[in-house]
């Protein structure tokens, strides 16, 4: 069976996943990125052992990717920093989506809490 | 050709559309339901021709979904009235979607602002 | 009150909007580019006055726009092509997507079918 | 640091997550539940470590799930059993999600391949 460890990493990862393809390719501008922002870490802290969820929307990015008429442009992985605590059982896993090598990348930051008698 | 009319109505369903898929199954509960209100419209209104965007979620119907030791439910249209406004070359198109017999139904409230000598 | 071709122009837009806000942001490589556009268009033609919808999806787009060790991207409006006919009420119309000046465009191809003594 | 077994199983998790709000709320029939599997299984497939995807959409259950006169309803936790197999440096991770109490519930099946002399 999966130990406490992995099933927090399960359930950071679920959040991840969920945040990216919920929200990826909203329409948004300069002018949006905080309610979108505020929208997308309260969505995904409703979600069970979620305990923080913090995503912060570059508006220079932002401004950076509108290179058309139409003043707006969708939401991708590139144009924001994302951070989450998940707690399960004891174990608090904290992650982090952000650039690495141009490409936007989710990560395991932490595992800590576990008993030290535990195996994998 | 479409008429500025058609064409204003096609533009303000695609708004509809749009809202609807991009934030339908978002997780909420009552305690996030006005930062996703806040994100649904002011995503919305960066697409062209959109003037402005109500979306009210009904925190008690939030609640009424809720049914589980979770705390929190997926959005649907059952959960939430719209309201757009919709502008494209003089012609305003009002839209909505509520609930019409137990289904959200997305419906045309008015188009104004046709030349009298235009037809379809 | 809306014409029937107003709401069948409504109707349309509801499905882009619908199909573009659905799917876009699905990870896709040129190996899964058929099982994508057969449900897209499959998922989208159960909507309400959807008569067809033809999705393309262009494998030499896909493979240009992977461009890192993942082998795959995902789903954006300029990878792919959409053709859809909306019946409602006698009235025909036909729309696309497809690229214009280096973004994808929403548009109406034709509307048909209004009975001659309708106006807007 | 975080061990292999925990790095495969975050990575399970977000294949999880992306596959769910990447494709809930998609209109879905009796008529399209295979072109939607497919559609599914291939596109989390194109994620890394991700070896398999199996989705299991139940056209009985979406049958019952439509109650209104459009013949369509939205793709739900509820109507699909998935399964999953992730393989991250030597570990495997098998994961599924089923009907757990009346709620559709993402679960870890097994974590195999460790190192015997890995903890945590």
């Amino acid at each position: 069976m999966a130990t406490d460890a992995q099933q927090a990493c399960f359930e950071a990862g679920i959040k991840f996943g969920s945040l990216y393809h919920q929200f990826a390719g909203t329409p948004v501008s300069p002018s949006s990125t905080r309610s979108l922002e505020a929208a997308m870490a309260e969505a995904i802290e409703n979600q069970p052992f979620c305990e923080s969820v913090a995503v912060e929307i570059h508006d220079d990015r932002v401004a950076d990717a509108i290179d058309h008429e139409n003043g707006y442009t969708e939401l991708t992985g590139s144009l924001m920093d994302v951070e989450m605590r998940i707690a399960y059982e004891g174990v608090t896993v904290r992650t982090r989506m952000a650039m690495r090598d141009g490409y936007p990348l989710m990560e395991l930051v932490s595992v800590d809490g576990v008993a030290s008698d535990e195996t994998n």
